[in-house]
């Protein structure tokens, strides 16, 4: 599709599970999702956590869905009494849960050596009514997408093949492009500088990213725009600035 | 503090930050507060990861405080430009911003001998009007308290030491008990029988976590519940009807 310049794409990501609540498993899909969003001109701009509980999913997918041109969901698409993403989003929309054919089939071929449709297999191919396919090559169940709703699985590399079969089909406006320069400098010093260089630079944002290393302070520093060249200016003046303050600056970061 | 072992303390958590919502960091504060909440008997029921972007970071704490008995903020409160979560949240609560003489004396102590206190190094002693001081170990920067409301740090290792100097002062309820037991079972072979026993099973609640290893399937089985008692009686029953339907089970998972 061609993408609309003008136009910024934003989407929300609801990340359902009370495993992530609990602090049992770290969360990898915010990343995951946020870094494949930006090749696709979408921007991330909320990300919500919350538990196994019907309600408080629809009511959270209703808020997003309204606000945002793209809503994705990871967790809570497989076979157990606790997957319960489906259920929640034909609430939210008012729609009836129905077996996919081509979902049904393809868990059929998948397990036909595995022991066969058990009940809770067959759950897989429940989706809200009127809702199509996204392909999974990991394993035999589908993710789900109805109009701007994206319902994944939470297992990060099926996530990662459901994310694969969507590249390049969503209506997105320009990447974000970003370059980082970094070095053993203090953010403190130069928090000043940094205001003052983002200011000068229409367009461009730049963020400050402390880290630890070698047992010394230092920053990394990330320009960001959706003007190539502006956001190069804007990199090449924050250089010179803090070159021309004593500073040693790395390009690409440290 | 006693405990009120009838009520549900909850929390929310708001994650501030480009870089996770960008792609660029790895969040590992979700995690990290999560298990740090069910230690002191409070539960995660939300999390929500905004932009740096004043007016949305306002709007969700005013959403997340009115509807939790606690809020949490990580990330925005360093030396630079793109540090606003105090501004946000004085915003939020109609507070003017101030210099904390406690946090000012502390800066100044810390960076004595690292080229003093600069325009941006002041800036990590503002707080909004009436807040208290996280003590903070690791760098001369303090969190900070407001109520119910925590503002801290968003470099994990910064996070942990303000989390370590709250312990043991929040109200809470009893903590919630859990157990695991696993094997190398496809949770779709064992959907219903899960379902069966958690229902069986008043207040506790059994979550089921796939995974992927030595080129098998298997899964984690969780059993929750703020009954220590009642929480083991679930365990067992699972583990038991598991055996029966032939498979081995491993405690403690796998």
């Amino acid at each position: 599709m061609t993408p609309d310049s003008e136009r910024i794409y934003t989407a929300a990501l609801c990340v359902i599970g009370d495993e992530i609540l609990s602090g049992r498993t770290h969360d990898r899909n915010i990343a995951q999702v946020a870094s494949w969003l930006q090749v696709q001109g979408i921007r991330l701009q909320e990300v919500r956590v919350v538990p196994d509980d019907e309600e408080r999913i629809a009511a959270t997918v209703n808020a997003l869905r309204a606000e945002h041109d793209y809503l994705f969901t990871t967790g809570g698409i497989g076979p157990t009494h606790d997957d319960i993403t489906v259920d929640a989003v034909a609430r939210a929309l008012g729609l009836a849960v129905v077996i996919h054919p081509e979902a049904r089939a393809a868990l059929d071929a998948y397990y036909r050596d595995k022991g066969g449709l058990t009940e809770g297999r067959l759950r897989m191919a429940r989706v809200p009514e009127g809702a199509e396919l996204i392909p999974n090559r990991m394993s035999g169940a589908p993710g789900i997408r109805l109009g701007n709703i994206f319902l994944m699985a939470g297992v990060p590399h099926i996530t990662a093949g459901m994310l694969d079969a969507l590249t390049g089909t969503l209506e997105g406006g320009r990447p974000l492009q970003s370059a980082t320069i970094g070095g053993f400098i203090p953010e403190s010093e130069v928090a000043i500088l940094l205001r003052d260089v983002e200011r000068a630079h229409n367009d461009c944002q730049i963020g400050s990213y402390p880290f630890f290393r070698e047992g010394r302070v230092g920053s990394n520093f990330v320009i960001r725009s959706t003007d190539a060249e502006r956001m190069a200016a804007c990199r090449d003046d924050l250089r010179r600035q803090l070159e021309q303050s004593g500073w040693d600056v790395t390009e690409g970061g440290i």
